[in-house]
């Protein structure tokens, strides 16, 4: 897939990376940026887009739109950039959740102008372009989540241009992908910021690298993910509920005194990553 | 400091480490192992130690002995290992948990033989003397447990034998290493393992960096780990009850769509994660 001009919305971490890849595989013969003008600056000056527009002139001139803003902001973004899209053109996104995104913005297109939701399996507790890498997509995975109102060939384009990034695509329903990735990412995410948090001061110099890597993704921006466990409550309730059982055995096993029933317990969680690891 | 025999009771990745780095510091004569006939064919095969031999040999002729077995086996090995030592040995080990292993000990040790308790904030998810670096301690910390009783010179000796094999030596009180410890490093493991025991198998090929790195530790050994949280299992369970307090905090602001609350549950542990970062 080679598009004429490809308009990124929100150019950091995810956008720059998208920006950057895109030109160094030559998929676009042009690429914009839509960002506060700080970012455009910094997008412009690291040469990962062509020229800084606003979000009106991007859907005017482009083929192909991808939204890399917070999950908060993008419904919003993508129903106030579609009246000024042309027929033909396509929007996809990378947020982190997907149903309730998909559901706003499904059915509220301008005639020939479609919506494929996009989730990159890819990213980094870090934000902003200057970490942007255009190998960031290589070999990681692009949930793509249709619904029954999907157009066939916008389908096929969007498969098309991560593919063309060097990632592999799978397609998920919605509501399927934000269950589970409550699970396989979201709870992650808050296990690290509240292991994090309770760390008293005093003890900051007793860590080693077990601590500093299990609470790895607690550096995140916190208003990024506020949105995203927000916007996925039920499911990542759904998560902690699971977890906090769990929990609950470690704590009745302590209790107990009870080392044969640690032992299951551990061995359940290394059972698991092993196979992960193996995977 | 130099000795001419030093014994290594356990030769594992940290036994294995401790040995390889006493032999290409120079820090020893010879270098004796004691393990399960298998283990210690590896660790001669390896050339981390010059000599297997019998723990009661060992004793005989060692120096210093350093006892790196599971925390549930040491005191009864220290124990068993005492009535051979000469007058002048000195003992130490590598274990996690260190009020009950020097309280076992302390008060039943023949005259002239010292245990001072020791633990290496260093190490890995993975086991066995083929994983041995003899830069395993280099700028690492090394806490050193002594008690009122604790001799001086053995104290000095055990600091400086660390100190030699590259790592920074910090002395704290078996109880109070035991709490801190139990917040810094057993209470990851329990959080990264329940989170790995939870995740069902058909999610899997759904996972990415964020949950690898945050379970790296569920693949550590069940039987080392049930050993360490049993043995610790008071202060891992008040460890656990601050954890599960920030986890409802969290549970709460989900049920209650509160954003801000989310965000600043986050920010917490952004907070932390960047002072231990910086630090």
């Amino acid at each position: 897939m080679r598009v004429t001009t490809l308009a990124i919305v929100g150019v950091g971490l995810l956008g720059g990376s998208i920006a950057l890849a895109a030109r160094r595989r030559q998929l676009a013969a042009r690429v914009v940026g839509v960002d506060h003008p700080s970012a455009c600056a910094q997008a412009l000056r690291l040469e990962l887009i062509d020229e800084a527009v606003e979000l009106g002139g991007a859907a005017a001139t482009a083929d192909l739109l991808v939204f890399c803003t917070p999950v908060d902001c993008l419904a919003a973004q993508i129903l106030a950039a579609a009246p000024w899209c042309r027929a033909g053109c396509l929007l996809t996104d990378v947020g982190s959740t997907k149903a309730e995104i998909v559901r706003s913005v499904e059915d509220r297109l301008p005639p020939g102008v479609t919506f494929v939701g996009s989730h990159p399996l890819a990213g980094s507790e870090k934000n902003g372009s200057e970490h942007a890498r255009a190998a960031l997509f290589h070999r990681r995975q692009v949930i793509v989540t249709p619904t029954p109102r999907t157009d066939a060939v916008s389908l096929e384009r969007v498969t098309t241009f991560w593919q063309a990034l060097g990632a592999t695509v799978r397609m998920m329903d919605p509501e399927a992908h934000d269950r589970a990735l409550a699970l396989t990412s979201h709870l992650p995410h808050l296990a690290a910021s509240a292991l994090a948090g309770v760390l008293p001061p005093e003890l900051f110099s007793l860590t080693a690298t077990g601590f500093r890597d299990t609470t790895r993704l607690a550096a995140s921006n916190p208003a990024l993910w506020s949105a995203i466990l927000h916007a996925n409550a039920a499911a990542v309730l759904e998560a902690l509920a699971r977890y906090s059982e769990q929990l609950h055995r470690f704590r009745a096993a302590l209790e107990a005194k009870d080392r044969a029933a640690l032992e299951t317990l551990l061995g359940q969680g290394k059972q698991n990553k092993d196979a992960l690891s193996d995977s």
